[in-house]
């Protein structure tokens, strides 16, 4: 692991027990040297299990795999090995993952279908799956309810941190759990990275249920941020719930029981975006762009992400320029409505911009000394309507080329 | 100026006398210290002009301006300045293109719609158009048939190296020429930089035609490049057609007369395309992308624009490094069909990936060879139709953030 992100949470994270889960981790060799590569979370009988997925044309057979695994609701097994992401590996990469899902149900006793299965690390090795199905009994015969750190551990690549989050909330008032980790750095980097994440819950939630929070909670969270705006063939958010805990029935996902699970459960799913962002390869600082004023939220989260993976605007944010022309720029080539000449900007709270023009008597002194720091926050108001959204991302630096740009061959 | 970008043409280019352009260029001060910053062109009466904007929604007072004056069909005067872009400028930039296209009008005795304007400088700060119009009447004095280097040198920003392009061609066996020049390093750099583009000829093409010609040959060349994904506010490319030499009648865009000046006007829309990307900010190699067998054309194109744009491509083609499981991420990320496992890939001419998995026994030892040149070339085959496009750009290089990343405030 490098040197750990200058962004990174000051405070570690350790997450208790959660009542149907037990986890383990192994090194299988695929990739690295003298770390974990395997992790295996086994779960309880009756585990509901939903899913979100790249939007990617080019997706790697683990992710067709979960798609079509998803389809019954149930969890019983998720194995997620680092080192080789198995993705455009053609006939060979969709044969393994089956290999690798018949073992593992054999060995559980479970169905195929119940097992769920994600790879990141090189784009276009076949994977060595002989190296996880022969690991596996002995995988599942470590099997922990503590094994969450060594789990976050193990399926990190060009990360510089484990990422992990926990929150709890009443059901009825019940209190349930719901514990998550994830991975992530570039949004892809075919050599290493890629964006996986796992959350999990002992509260009892319906798969339909369970889909629609997580369908919902990513789109603020998981698919508002943005690194370098490019999309992995294997991104992955997989959630499940134990139903360990007993509480009212929750009978669809607008019922009045759920709000407060609800909210903990976004504020989970961010807290984990958050911190892919903030391990975003060679990022310093940290922006929060919101966008008000736009003809509807969707439009105003594409002007978000428009500026937030603006080259210009980000090379900005790492030069400490409060260049707010970019802003400009980005807004008008969303290719979302917006009026210029009623367009305000903002930066670290300070009006840059009104009505289309510079402030009057502007002084750029206090918003320089905002571009400093390490959390830039950006709002921008584009005069239409009602429309707002927020996306969050990070600064392009010369240490994002050097990690990109190092000779491979 | 700075060190001349290592992709610069070899040889310089200088532009013959073109019947009805006559060109000065003088220093108004508007930014620069000791150079040209206003560029004028006279057009005899009687030409024809077409356009082609950037398609940004906060596109810049000029811009607009030009916009309106093209339903009139005729240009007599260009008017451009370097230095200031006179963009979100609100209506004091309204004001200014209004007072400037007045001034010049009056001057030249013309319409004030047969006045184009372009500018192109910082963003947000008012243009002091006074600047201008108290120099015009002492440019206008200075027109010259032989002045279209000092043209091409007055509207540069952060370009390294002016940019023109000379043609002939036959229409009807009489030979025409085509002359053009124009600027461009950042796709957008609101510091300095954006897109012009000036083309000449002194052929006798109805406005309509001229405009079908343009729109057509603008896919294919100015909009078929990308050096950082931005697009300006101010993107400019207009074409003018004096009419000084007797030719048989051009009736459509489709006659057949049309067929060798066809060629030759969009092979000079090429190449000026191609110098700007070659003078990419920062850029130190070049990189020509052709994808087939996408659903369209049109398919074709935003493929080839999402490898072009790829943060992780370009900056693995700067490492000099054959990486291409990027190539297959941006594929995907497209958002436009492909068919993953019919995917192939060449890199400098050798295939790389076929069928969606790297060829059997790949040897990287030429590909890398490859990648050590400056003219870099990648072929991608998506294996769905028959739609086709090439596309160009430029590596993302440190020099690239030490010029944007580079403290303004």
């Amino acid at each position: 692991m490098s040197t750990i992100s200058p962004l990174a949470p000051k405070v570690s994270v350790s997450l208790s027990p959660l009542a149907g889960v037990r986890l383990a981790s192994h090194a299988c060799g695929l990739r690295y040297q003298g770390r974990t590569d395997l992790m295996v979370a086994e779960l309880a009988p009756g585990t509901t299990a939903a899913g979100v997925f790249t939007k990617s044309l080019t997706a790697s057979a683990p992710v067709l795999w979960c798609r079509e695994a998803l389809a019954g609701g149930r969890g019983r097994l998720i194995v997620v090995n680092s080192g080789n992401a198995n993705a455009f590996t053609g006939s060979a990469g969709v044969a393994s993952v089956r290999r690798t899902v018949e073992t593992a149900a054999k060995l559980l006793g479970c169905k195929a279908e119940e097992v769920f299965i994600s790879s990141t690390g090189t784009i276009g090795v076949p994977l060595d799956d002989a190296k996880i199905t022969q690991s596996l009994s002995e995988v599942l015969g470590k099997l922990s309810e503590s094994g969450w750190s060594d789990a976050a551990k193990a399926i990190l690549t060009t990360d510089t941190y484990p990422k992990m989050a926990t929150r709890t909330a009443k059901i009825g008032g019940v209190e349930v759990r719901i514990n998550g980790f994830c991975k992530g750095a570039g949004m892809i980097a075919p050599d290493m990275a890629t964006m996986l994440a796992y959350v999990f819950t002992d509260a009892a939630l319906p798969a339909p249920v369970l889909q629609a929070l997580l369908s919902k909670g990513a789109e603020t969270s998981f698919n508002a941020i943005t690194v370098d705006s490019d999309t992995s063939t294997s991104d992955t958010l997989l959630a499940f719930a134990t139903g360990k805990v007993s509480h009212p029935e929750v009978a669809s996902v607008t019922d009045p029981l759920l709000r407060g699970f609800k909210k903990a459960f976004d504020d989970l799913l961010l807290d984990l975006a958050l911190q892919v962002v903030k391990d975003g390869e060679g990022a310093s600082k940290f922006v929060k762009i919101t966008v008000t004023g736009a003809a509807s939220a969707r439009a105003a989260k594409k002007i978000g992400l428009a500026i937030a993976n603006s080259p210009l605007v980000k090379t900005a944010v790492a030069g400490e320029d409060a260049n707010w022309g970019r802003i400009v720029m980005a807004v008008g080539k969303a290719g979302e409505k917006a009026d210029r000449d009623r367009l305000t900007i903002a930066i670290g709270g300070i009006d840059v911009a009104q009505n289309g023009q510079v402030v009057p008597g502007y002084d750029e002194a206090p918003v320089a000394a905002h571009m400093k720091g390490t959390d830039i926050v950006f709002d921008v108001d584009v005069g239409i309507g009602r429309g707002k959204a927020t996306v969050w991302t990070c600064d392009l630096t010369h240490a994002y080329i050097d990690i990109n740009g190092s000779y491979r061959t």
